[in-house]
């Protein structure tokens, strides 16, 4: 279900229980709760200058990378809003080839929100941050009144070192070149779904948040430019991260219905709410186009490690039905997959 | 009233009229609204990739800053939250000694904002980047139900360049120092406040946001390290920063009132609401202590430039009452300014 990084540390006194909007003033409030607050938990040489930006040396090809977090709730099981932040953003920078190495928090907060709701958030956030050596260097905290935002919105905005063998690139597809995923698909959203207002129903489903991106680094070094594309397939799931795809090449992508791999329990959920898993976001896996001669090898290299709970070779680029996404089914069908049309589950990251 | 830049281009025929949560999806209509509209009007070799970030080479000291822009209203006169997201993040850079590069641009939207209102907003970041050659390289997009959010909110982080000549630091500051503001404090605050809902009257001021960074660099590679420190004193205002200055030093800031410069109009929108200009936040103005020796010069500089409306030396620090920002009147008395407590102005940007 994820690789679930546990920190806490004592929420520090603040002569205060909730956020309003002075906290976002820019003065004395904003003040106190940064300086005794988020920087004290966060601290780092670079975030600790204080100043309108973090400044760093930097020497070669970098990956840029940001992304907004408005989940709700903004906890759930497996994980909340502040780890997505994290694991998103650095997810996002490894599947550009990058090994993330600082990372900007921008908050904006809806008057009202506990301290100590947010404390567990930061908590999160300086947890993966320890964990993986990313280092968040630079921030903002907003505020906005009562009904004018949801409790917590965070964006992550992240620097990554591209890896020397690092060729990723959606124009290094051929037909021929194997699809993989390197964990149970539609987790996430369907663990958001079952604590979801007006929609909850019985299950131990987890969100798999996690920083993946290790893993696919990994295998860049093993295999370089024979990793020909990698992506995290968040919103719209697996299915809009193929169709984007074939979309943009002269390809189809075929997929074998009965390789994708989806737990028992997220598969159950679907069938209750009317969704095919192949829609659904997910969060701690990738998708990854390899060479044909390697993709065995990449797949043993997966299975060993913890954070990919399924790897699974789920299909192949073809020259057959140029930008479609096919499925075939276990007794011969076969099905289109078009891209997301409509929004099944909202903010579900 | 800062310099605007104007920018347009005609909006595609987009097949809807406003924005949904369907477009937050990551599905077809992201992908609708992301290629027939951000992307053509931003294009440019990295946005052009449509990764999960950019790659781009960097070689020496980079600063990387971020801000969230939630403004209401979106549009005020003088600018609007696109300019602001641009400019205040390109001049947060600047403030770092840095040349802004490269930006990433986040947005997060809530259902039913028109369509027009949005590309009105790229259509200025479009002219600002284009202007500086400032280069939207990576972004994301989400949407909130309606009441979730309040039209839009900004978020742009960014990367600059350090200049080589620069060694800000706010520990850079010693005793005898000047302190120089570009151009007249409050304007920005009061253009805003006077089209807030329920705190309309009547003027003709106009938000001074712009990019002032390039003014400050130019100083810095003239100057170099009697250049001691930059800030751009937007929430809290001038009074904030200069408080942050001498409570981080064991100095004080000593202020002539009849030095700072406000427009009338700006002084007469505060008087009207009981504000002092000097809390009032600023946008297209910078702050800056140097050496006593180049004062005179950098004021003549920045007075030859149309970006600086009215340059001017405010105050020095001093030894005599440290951690404290003192304000001396025409008429002798001095009282002491605090940092900002409460919220005078929520989302002035």
């Amino acid at each position: 279900m994820g690789k679930r990084i546990n920190f806490s540390c004592p929420m520090p006194e603040f002569d205060f229980d909730i956020i309003t909007l002075a906290h976002g003033s820019g003065g004395l409030l904003t003040n106190k709760l940064l300086e005794q607050g988020v920087f004290s938990l966060l601290s780092n040489e670079y975030l600790d200058q204080q100043h309108d930006g973090a400044i760093f040396q930097l020497d070669g090809r970098v990956a840029f990378s940001t992304d907004s977090f408005v989940v709700s709730p903004i906890t759930f099981p497996g994980g909340n809003i502040g780890d997505l932040a994290m694991n998103g953003t650095m997810n996002d920078l490894a599947m550009c080839g990058a090994v993330p190495k600082y990372i900007s928090l921008g908050l904006i907060i809806e008057e009202g929100l506990k301290v100590e709701e947010l404390w567990k958030l930061l908590e999160s956030i300086k947890g993966i941050s320890d964990a993986y050596d990313v280092k968040v260097v630079t921030g903002d905290t907003k505020v906005v009144e009562r009904g004018k935002g949801d409790k917590i919105f965070i964006n992550t905005s992240g620097i990554g070192m591209v890896k020397e063998k690092s060729n990723i690139g959606i124009d290094q597809i051929k037909a021929g070149d194997h699809i993989l995923v390197s964990g149970h698909i539609a987790t996430h959203g369907m663990a958001i779904m079952s604590v979801r207002e007006g929609l909850e129903f019985q299950t131990t489903l987890e969100s798999d948040t996690q920083y993946i991106g290790d893993v696919a680094l990994e295998l860049i070094d093993m295999f370089g430019d024979d990793i020909k594309f990698l992506r995290d397939p968040t919103r719209g799931g697996l299915a809009t991260v193929l169709n984007e795809i074939a979309g943009k090449l002269e390809l189809s992508i075929e997929l074998e219905e009965t390789s994708l791999p989806v737990l028992p329990e997220a598969r159950s959920a679907c069938e209750l709410l009317g969704l095919d898993p192949i829609y659904v976001a997910n969060e701690g896996i990738f998708v990854m186009v390899v060479a044909p001669d390697v993709s065995e090898k990449c797949l043993n290299f997966m299975e060993k490690n913890e954070k990919c709970g399924a790897a699974a070779k789920v299909g192949i680029a073809s020259s057959d039905h140029p930008r479609k996404v096919i499925v075939k089914s276990p007794i011969g069908g076969r099905r289109v997959v078009s891209m997301l049309v409509g929004e099944q589950l909202p903010r579900i990251c």
